[in-house]
């Protein structure tokens, strides 16, 4: 029976698939086992494959190439994740309690050692894929490496990350779901936002439609960014009061089923100031240019190459922190990035939110759209279709 | 000059308090430079002693003991870390970007190394002292090591953990202001949730009226958790649908000038059920048995132990997976935690949620409320005086 959730998630055995694919390519590594960690705030890999997104303590889907998966958690999280992990095998270690390290005296838990030794049936295991070192907390790091003894850890990360950059119909599916509810929070934004207002106010105008529509998080903070705070290529919502004739940064963040759309846009109340126009118009005309080249086939590289090019003719080189586009997924930021050194080519259902910021210490501005790449060198489906212009409210 | 952004912060010269007494403790403790570490999740430590909260990327207060802190940063936060730090020394270092990891190719960076060299002025740092180990990503601290030579890394995250179980009146002051607001949250959720919201939608309610009132963010996720989903420790609000004669765990979290408060209530909509019933008060007794015996010179374990005696005697104990209460301040979960174990007694102006889980794998209830310990065998200061009382909301 499907019910009002299931629009928000991925089928189950879409999961399963996953895992199966990992095992094949664990098999090609000579991997006996892998190990995906993850905590609340880098939570994609463990959710790609179980849907589970802890929070407070860490998790980790432990995959032997021989037997099924474990979910792995910490001390408090039993019950959550019986409700939400398709693995439906876990255990909880003290290692992924929360940062707070409580204690638990009198509550039974596992350990790695334990899990390890009866996960491998008698057999040894030799080596360990480990996915998520970037963001393992050094104690874990040492816990597993205790648990296993003389076996060989490698970091297995790109095993996921390769996995991840090709979309199926049904992450497409909420990516577009995403941006869709991104375009109400934007909405309830422009038809509400004032001068006088504090950044953080804002943030609440979008929230609530937001949720009520259906996102289950924000998939970053969102941003509202004004005045010398559009500065920020990442920053947080403050008290400080809007004004007019200054550059508002917008980004509407949202995350269903895991997946994550973020639309940003620069906007300013009462008046525009001509330097802010020409400013303005230079972001949005390289968003565009960004845009138009993505296309199956094309070097990744080439896009970054291209829109830096515009940039430094126009004069704006200056205001360049990072290239114009990344991947978009379970990760509101992941590879592939397009950046002057990037590699490879676009690829069918590729998915990229263009998410082109320019600043200098005095203004700053970002706009962020999502597109899927599509078949044959045609240009690349948009996920919303949200106007791409200079807003001013009057 | 203050302004309105000022009542909602520590002031600066607090900052630079908290720097001088953690000098004295380095000193003692014959450390050369200590390193408090952060992430965007784990942000407390950084955020106590420089007022920076970061994003995305992670975090660290440096601290020479014979110069000025510094603040290292990622490679995009340096125009937001300028308007928030109180730290003016800031650098960038690669390995503390987002953890989707990328190049920056053309972007000037700092490195570990130098920073440790310049710092220490020629003179050899033999030992450095760490704050924020047990969340530090693997990779961070093999690069700490390698900039650090031979010098002996030592964990030292008590120096800081004991300097805040201690509040100043600043500190007490923010803690009540975000009571407040998640009163403003739970009163807004009354008065509007009904049978047939989500979960998701109900969060929306509340988040609006706070962050219009100044939230700076939901100090941890806030919890709306039906039926089944009331038995989750932790847990994450879903699209399930909210019925009649279910409880309905509400936590209402706030967070502003770092500092934390989580306002939580079972409520039932419609009618009580008499086992519901007879379950919420064992539930609501326990909250105020234990605020009751929170008292300057009390041994911190004994509240632990008399409210677990009043479990067991009511026949309740299986519903037990921690202890009645933790520290609350920049943490929305800190020392001292309230356990059978805990150690120590309880000081005037230590703060603590009393947050009493309890739950097997059908329902599950929380009561959470904020006080502040006394002087002198006084009862402790409730930071709200929202009613604790079993709500149905007809």
């Amino acid at each position: 029976m499907r019910t009002a959730h299931d629009i928000y998630k991925i089928p189950k055995h879409e999961f399963e698939e996953r895992i199966a694919r990992v095992k094949e390519t664990m098999s090609s590594r000579n991997l006996d086992a892998l190990l995906v960690f993850g905590t609340e705030q880098e939570s994609h890999n463990v959710r790609y494959l179980s849907d589970y997104w802890g929070l407070f303590e860490s998790s980790a889907v432990l995959i032997p190439l021989e037997s099924e998966p474990i979910l792995v958690i910490g001390p408090e999280s039993l019950n959550y994740a019986r409700s939400t992990s398709t693995v439906p095998d876990i255990r909880r270690v003290l290692v992924f309690r929360e940062s707070s390290e409580p204690d638990y005296p009198g509550t039974q838990l596992d350990n790695f050692e334990d899990i390890f030794r009866e996960m491998s049936r008698g057999k040894k295991i030799r080596r360990l894929g480990i996915v998520g070192l970037g963001f393992m907390p050094f104690p874990v790091y040492t816990e597993i490496k205790r648990g296993l003894g003389d076996a060989e850890l490698i970091d297995a990360s790109e095993i996921i990350l390769n996995m991840k950059m090709i979309k199926s119909q049904n992450e497409i599916k909420l990516l577009k779901r995403a941006s869709k509810i991104a375009e109400i929070g934007l909405r309830a934004v422009i038809e509400n936002i004032e001068p006088g207002m504090t950044e953080l106010q804002v943030v609440g105008i979008a929230l609530k439609p937001m949720y009520e529509a259906g996102m289950e998080h924000e998939a970053h903070l969102m941003y509202v960014l004004a005045g010398a705070h559009s500065t920020h290529a990442v920053g947080r919502a403050s008290h400080r009061v809007l004004r007019k004739g200054e550059i508002i940064q917008l980004g509407v963040p949202v995350k269903i089923g895991g997946y994550c759309a973020s639309i940003q846009r620069p906007i300013v109340l009462g008046y525009l100031p001509p330097k802010i126009k020409d400013f303005l118009e230079i972001g949005l005309v390289r968003e565009n240019l960004a845009i138009s080249l993505m296309k199956e086939g094309t070097e990744i590289r080439e896009v970054a190459i291209k829109t830096n090019e515009f940039l430094k003719k126009k004069g704006y080189e200056r205001y360049f922190l990072y290239g114009p586009a990344h991947g978009i997924g379970l990760g509101e930021n992941e590879h592939p990035f397009v950046e002057s050194n990037s590699t490879g080519t676009f690829k069918e259902n590729m998915t990229f939110n263009i998410c082109a910021y320019l600043g200098d210490n005095k203004i700053g501005q970002r706009w962020e759209d999502a597109v899927r790449i599509t078949r044959g060198g045609n240009p690349p489906e948009e996920f919303s279709n949200y106007k791409r212009k200079i807003v001013v409210i009057k």
